[in-house]
Order: C-alpha cells, then structure tokens, then sequence
C-alpha cells in the first residue's frame, strides 16, 4: 500500500475505482475548499459508493458548513431512506434541531424526527447517544400543568422503556437516569416499576454483551466494493454470517415474532452497508422478508406482514437499481416474489426492465420470461416470446434449446419441438452445444438415424475449432457406443482419432483431457479428484463450468 | 525440511511412505551393513519406489558387493526391463564384463550384452559411455587373419555409426576416435566415410544442443511420488510435456518414421520413471504407441507396427500392475485398445481384473463392461452384466440407470427400462441422484403423472438429509414450472420452501447456493462466476462436480 501513496490519489483511482484509500486522500483534499467548486467531487463519491454513510455525511456537512440547508435537505432525501448508518442519521437529528428552531412547530418535528429515527435505526448498538437526546429533549420540554407534565412523564418513560430493552453501549448510564427519573416523580411507584424494567434491562445487558463479542472482528465501517476473494473479505462475510444467523436464534428471547423479524432485518440491512456487492446476501435479505411477512401473516398480523411485503419489495428496488443493477439473480427474484403475489404486470416489468439493459445477455432472462409466460397464459403467448428473444440479436442459442423443450414437455408436440430445433440449427450450426442438445433430444426419442444425420451434420459444419470438436465426436462415439453396432462404434472411432490428432497440434490439449468424458458415467469418473486437477480436467471443461452468461454468448454484445 | 531431519528418519516415513529424504537417510544408514541382514530393507525401499533406478541399483550393487550374483541376477530379471534408467544399465553393463569373463562365449555374450543395452537405451543423451566401451572392447577382440578382422571393422564402425547418429553428450570425443579410426585403416577410404558419417555428426551435435536447452531444470533423478499439486512438481510436468512434444517434432530430421517414433517412447518412458503416479502420461504414452504402430502399418512396415502394439500391451500391463494400479482410466483405455484388435477375451479379462480389486468401486467399470458386452455379444449377455453387477455388494446405483438407458435407447424397450428404475428405486430410494434420473426419464417420455409420482416417492422416502432434498425440490419445482399449472407450480413451490428452512438451519447452507440450480439454464447462470464463487456455488455442487467414484458409493466398500 504504502508504495501506491507516493502515486496521486486521482491516478490511482482511474486505475482502480474502487481504490477506498485513495478517495479517501482525495476526500481530505477537496473537504478544505470551498463547497461550490466541489459538488462534482461529492457527487462522483457517492455515485461511486453509493451505500456509504460516512462519504454521505461528509457530502452532507460541508453542505451544512456553508448553511446550504436546501442542498442539506435534498442530500437527506436522497440517501436518509436507503442507508441506515447511524452516523448519518446523528448528523440529521443534529441538522433538524440546530435549523428548525425557528420554525413554529419545532417540538412537534423534533419528536417526530426522534421518533423516525428510533423506529429506523433505534435497534442499533451505537444508537446510545439518540436515546439519550430524545430523553433530554423531552425532559427539557416545557409543561404547564398536571395534565401537561403526566404526559411528558409517559413520553420520557416510553422511550426509557424502548432503550432499556435495547442492547446497547453504555445502557447502565440511561439505566441510572432511569432509576433517578422514577424516584424523582414517585418513591413509592418507583420500586415497582424499576423492578419491571430491571428485567428488561438485564436481558438487554447480557445480550450486548453477547452481541459484543459475537460481532468481535466485525468492521462495520468498510464501505461496499466488488470483492477480490481476500481471505480478510472472506473472514468479514463469515462474521456477518455468523452474527445474522445469531441474531435469528432470537437472543433477546422475545414472544413477539415481529420484534425479532425488525432485528434479523436491521442486521441484515447493516451487513449490506459493507456487503453490497454481495447477491447472495441480498438474496437471502430478501428471503428472510418473504418469510417473515409469511409467518406474520400465519400469526395475524396482517399489518406488519403487508409492511415487511412492501420492505421487501423496496428492497429488491434498491438491489437492482443500485449495486446489484447487473444482478440476473435479483431480478429472478424479484420477478418470482412478485409472481407469488400474483402481480402478474409487476413480473412482466421486471423482466423487460432487465431486458432493456443492453449489455446484459437476454437469453436466461428470455427462458424465464417464456416459462412465466406459459405459466399464467398458456403456450400462444409464450410462443410471442420466443419469437421477441429470435429477434433480438443479442439472444443465444439457449432459447432455443428451451422453446424446443417446451414444445415437447408442455404441448406435448414432438413434431414442432423438431421444427424448433432445425430452425435453431440454421442460426446456430457453429454452437456445438446447440447440436449437442439437439442430439441429445432426438437420441431420446430413439430417432437413431436423425441423431446420426444431426452429428454428421455439426461435424461437418467444419466452421468449429478442433478442440470443440472433439466434445461432439466423444458424445457422437457416446451414443454409438450404446445404440450402435460395433462397425459404426468403429467407424466413428477412426474418425473422432483423426480429430483427436488435430487437437493435439493445439497445444495445452492433451489425450487424458479429452478422454475422461468419454469413460464418465452420470458422476462417476475413471480417475480420483486429484489426478483430475492434475489433468487439468477442470480446465478443459471451461465450457460447462459456471460462468458469466456472456461468455457463452455466441455474438458478444456491445 | 531441515526442521524435520531431527525426526529419526523410520518415523518420517511411518507419517510418509514417499519422503524420499528419510529413505535416503536410512539407505545410507543400511548401506554400510551386511547385506544379509538387509534385504528386507531393499525389498521395501523397491516395492515403494518400484521404478527407481537409483534404489535397484543401490540393492545390486550391496548384493554386488558380497559376489551374490544369483541374488543379482535374479534383481536385474526383476527391474531391468521396466526401468529404462541409464545409470541402472550400466551397472549392468559392468556386471556381465566382470563376472561372465570366465565363461566359454565371454565375447559373444558381451557383445549382445551391449547391443541389448543400445537397443534399449543407446538414444540416451547420456549413453556416451556405453558406446565408448563398447568400441573399446570390440577393437580389443583378437581378430586373426583379414576376414576376420575385416568383419571386426565393421562391426566396430557398425558401432560408431549409430553413436554418431544418436544427439549425446561428449560426441565430438566419439567424432575423433572415429576419424582417427577411419584414417589409421584406409586414408583414401577414409575421407569419403568421415565426409557422410560427418553430415550425421553434425546434426546430431546440433540436435544435442536444441535438447540440452530444451531439458534445462528438467530433474531425471526424481523419484516418482504421488503428486502433491506443488508448483515445482507442475514445473517438472510442464518440461517433461514440452520435451516430449519437441520429440514429437522430429528434431533430427529423419526420414524414418520408425526411428522418430522410437526416440519419442524412449522419452515417454524417461518421463515416466519421474512421473509415474501422473496417468494422463501414461495413458499419452500409450496412445502414441497406437498411433504409431497405426501410422507404421500404414506405412506398410508391419514388423515394427506388430512391436509397437505389443510394446503398447507391455505398457498397459506395467501401468496397471504397478504404480496405475487402480487407475481406471487406463484400465479402460487398455480394454478399448484390445477391443479395436478384436481381442474380445483380453477385454473381458481385463475387465474382470479391475473388478476383482476389492476396495475399487466397481460401479463405472460395470457400465463400461455392460455396453462393451452389449457392443460385441448383444443384449441378453449385456443383460447377465447388470445381474452380476446387481449381485456385487459394492455397486452404485449408476449401474441401473445405465441399464435403463441401454433397455430403451438401445433395446428401444421403455417398459422394460422402466422396470429397471422401478427395481432399483427400491434399492436406492435415499440416492437423489438416482430418483432423479429416474424423474428425468420420464418426464423426458413425457410421462407427467408419473414423474409426479417419483417425485413424491423420493421426498416423502423423508431419509434424505434436507440438504440433499433441496435438489430435488428444485428439479421438482423445474419440471412444474415447464409443464405444470400455476396452482401446483405454487404447491410444490409452497412445499419447497419448508425444506428451505429445514436445509437453512444447517449451517453453511444458504438460500443462494440453492437458488442457482433453480435459475440456470443449460451454462447460463444468473450470477458472474466470481459470484459464484463468492457465494460457494461449487462447493455446494459437490456432488455434481469431478470426485473420486468411491466417494459418491452409498456403501462404503470396507
């Protein structure tokens, strides 16, 4: 790192946009000049990190030093909603009570910003000082009257009451101060009541301090950016992990389900903050809502089910407009999640908002859009589909694949399944995973001779590489291997050699790579784990292997 | 290592059978005593490293030492032919001139002693030595009378010939004892001899050089070990490939295809005495000697083909009785070379051989003997195959989907095939994977009810661990989704979910490893491959992905 420094912080970040220390420097740089000249600076940094509370704030205080409060106000509207950092949200009660007080209702917008804040970020560890605050601020309130000051009394003692069964720092210091409150007002009631909470508050106190060294390691302060696959990136999704599954076992021990479900959420909604290059946390954030929102439902709440089921559905919004805006995953999700509501309109633009990316390869989205289709219209619509995904250029040979499957598993139409396939071949004849799977349907259809003229005619495409050759010939041999006679097992053999000598001049390619398809059955292979890595095995089978769907795309879009 | 060297070296090899340091240690040890007592020792050290030239020559040389020449003749019968090292050879060499002098046919014996080593390991850059002697003795066989000696010039110049063809080290010294040798018999005769041996000499000068900068780091003294993955060890691969590739380029040039073909199975076997726990050498090995004995009877030169196709059998056998010996893959290319002979008894031998190893699974060897009987003997002996297999405890459930298979792709019967996933569904009703083929055939037959019904009979078998349900729900939910209605893709749905929660509680597990199946199609994924690897896809498709057979047998073999 130290040898990167001596570089300029803009170079650095050109190379590498993701370069934290670097923005960093420059953030220091530009926080000492003035604000009009650095709206451009502070708006590339949280465009680049866009989930990140402290570049927020600091975009946010230099507004508030030059008392640009409309500027102020709009930041807040942007970022406020989508990340609960509790810093960020400090430095906004703080900007609501130092600029309202001129305003008429002032105490009312005060307490309604606590209020906002507590039921937003109020779970949190840190949110010892709002607590605190609020308390002051309502204690502070001027009230005339018996009436008056019964009502402040609640409203101090309820959000006492909140606190208390909060695990959080320094909770034996709102602790004290809640003793002294209650025997202030009343001796005699005080005993009782501190007893009550006294249970709340030990439960609180003992699960922080499991919450303490549960999230020891833990940095909450890392900012989201695309992983590299460092074992420290490893170790900081594992204690994530851990302590969102933690917080799911229910520590606090509370009956009420919805309680719970608000904390695992607020976790998982934290974890984001550092983890929001991450699908599967979102995903499973996602999940969690779904489940939640089902299980509140079971019980009859139905009110705090619909709001999780709206939680959810904002958070798949924020996933795919933001970090995970490439995500096909999410989308998916989102699309079935939606399906499952039965917001049948919803599911369609979720799908053609994901098919309006231009370069984001359609064809997977194409599949599932024409098996939604079918679904909940019938075959004539998802038929219009697959016609759609044909003239989109940038769609692979995959659809074609599926809308041949579901011609013969769905319409139960063998013929038009074929004439899907043949159609595909004309487009395709260079794809050897298309012939392949052609192949592979018309061989279980027991059509041996159309199966050989299919092979024969892929192989003799002659536009295909050696080595991708050299997959069909084994599948060719594969399937003479179990219909044919031992003269046309033969025949094959002595061609599929040649094309194996061809490989072979293909350097890197070798026998043993080649030949370990050919002895595998389903997942048993001729040789042990190790040897195959040896091989390279792996290597060869780059193909098949998860990848990115663009790489496989026949045509690379744009 | 030096850390290690403390441990007395019987213990390190106790922890280590192939810490080659430790046998070193202890033969030095063993080395200085009486080799009475030390035969035991030897056995072990060549029944460990049994293609190590150095330790066969260490075990002679001690009987040596003694004057045991039955024990050493019995040593060189044993390892002599399997270990083309050079350093071996030489010793024997040695061996034959210092004992055999006293015999009648002394002379006649040594000279075939030393066209036997030359015919085995005269291409050896190393072989100078061997050449030199045997001149030096050949010039001082008494020759009396001028046929006589005539007959020992060309022998002699026989000799000098093929050393001058043959790229070694020190060969300009050969090169001058051959122009002194020529000039000193006939100076006219000899300028006309040194002028065409000349053009011979200098491309083998030339040729020695190309190969000594082509073998530069390349270790011939290592033992072979099983491979650890180490980087040096992919180094030693990596150099002994582009070496035998170079080979493979005819670097000197020669016309004869035979003779290229012969210096490229010296090197094979040269890489081998170092690789020998790598089968995919083994197995190239072996292919090249088929297509050379193939490209040699094109050729039209029998004789050789015929001795390469039994140089080819001798190297399968090596490999399978030693160091590959539960190699299926080169059992199985073994068997696949015997039947392009049409030596159907060696296969089915073969075969039997593989099968008879008790702590092999033999479940892949009785697919592959199934379809080779099917091929040669037609169905009803293929159907005795699956008997046996039914019949051999240690089988997987593999065998009956391949029967099924063979029953309707090959037989074209579907009831009979369907009887045979119907027998073996209640045998395997725990395996997944077998209920899913199972699933899979059907639905591929379009037989929507009953693939319904397998369906449920391997979820509601409730032995499966949730995790290993999961797939099943996925496919499950997969086959709906393409032929099902709304209301039962959303029951099955609904039901998949629950075991969702089941499999969650298992740690490790998560939503989106188990999602993935679900979106993908064909090699489309929904996530990059760096997501996926983030989020530990491969890890979960461990059952999917290249393991040793064994691993995957529902009952383990003991």
């Amino acid at each position: 790192m130290s040898g990167f420094s001596i570089r300029n912080p803009e170079r650095r970040i050109e190379s590498n946009p993701f370069d934290v220390d670097a923005w960093n420097l420059l953030l220091r740089e530009h926080q000492s000049r003035p604000i009009d000249q650095e709206r451009e600076f502070y708006e590339s940094l949280v465009t680049q990190f866009p989930n990140s509370g402290r570049y927020w704030r600091a975009y946010i205080e230099h507004e508030l030093r030059s008392k640009n409060f409309v500027e102020v106000e709009a930041l807040f509207q942007r970022c406020l909603a989508n990340v609960l950092n509790i810093d960020l949200w400090k430095c906004y009660i703080v900007y609501v009570s130092e600029t309202k007080g001129t305003i008429e209702k002032y105490r009312e917008t005060m307490a309604k910003t606590f209020d906002f804040a507590l039921e937003k970020i109020g779970m949190d560890v840190l949110a010892f000082s709002i607590y605190q605050d609020y308390i002051a601020f309502l204690k502070k309130v001027p009230a005339i009257g018996q009436y008056a000051e019964n009502q402040r009394i609640t409203a101090v003692r309820r959000v006492y009451q909140k606190a208390l069964a909060t695990p959080m720092h320094n909770l034996d210091t709102i602790w004290a101060d809640y003793c002294a409150f209650e025997k202030n007002i009343n001796m005699t009631l005080a005993e009782k009541l501190i007893a009550e909470r006294g249970k709340d508050y030990q439960n609180s106190r003992r699960v922080e301090k499991d919450l303490q060294s549960m999230t020891r390691g833990l940095n909450r302060q890392a900012v989201s950016v695309p992983p590299k696959g460092t074992a420290s990136e490893s170790k900081q999704v594992e204690l994530w992990k851990k302590y969102i599954a933690w917080e799911k076992t229910n520590p606090l021990g509370t009956e009420e389900y919805g309680q719970l479900a608000r904390r695992v959420v607020y976790t998982y909604e934290q974890a984001l903050l550092s983890l929001g290059y991450y699908p599967d946390i979102w995903y499973e954030a996602a999940m969690f809502l779904q489940e939640a929102s089902q299980t509140l439902d079971e019980k009859g709440d139905v009110k705090l089910a619909q709001a999780l089921k709206v939680e959810c559905i904002g958070l798949y919004e924020r996933a795919i407009t933001g970090l995970m805006k490439e995500s096909k995953l999410l989308y998916f999700a989102y699309a079935d999640f939606q399906e499952e509501q039965k917001k049948f309109d919803a599911v369609k633009e979720i799908y053609n908002r994901l098919l309006a990316i231009e370069q984001i390869n359609p064809t997977l989205t194409y599949v599932q859009l024409m098996r939604f289709i079918r679904r909940t219209e019938g075959p004539n619509n998802a038929r219009l589909v697959f016609k759609r995904a044909r003239e989109d250029k940038r769609t692979g040979y995959q659809v074609f694949v599926a809308a041949a499957h579901m011609e013969y598993n769905c319409m139960k139409d063998a013929d038009v399944a074929i004439r899907v396939f043949k159609l595909g071949l004309k487009k395709y004849e260079n794809e050897p995973e298309f012939g392949l799977a052609y192949a592979d349907f018309l061989s279980n259809m027991n059509e041996d001779n159309n199966t050989r003229v299919v092979f024969e005619r892929i192989l003799t495409s002659s536009k295909l590489p050696a080595d991708r050759q050299i997959r069909i010939w084994d599948r060719f041999l594969d399937f003479e291997s179990c219909v044919g006679d031992l003269a046309s097992i033969l025949k094959v053999e002595k061609r599929r050699k040649i094309a194996y000598e061809e490989a072979q001049k293909d350097l890197g390619m070798n026998h043993s790579m080649l030949v370990i398809d050919r002895y595998k059955f389903m997942d048993l292979m001729p040789c042990s784990g190790d040897q195959l890595r040896l091989i390279g095995y792996d290597a060869l089978k780059g193909n098949d292997t998860p990848s990115t769907s663009t790489s496989s795309n026949p045509k690379p879009v744009p």
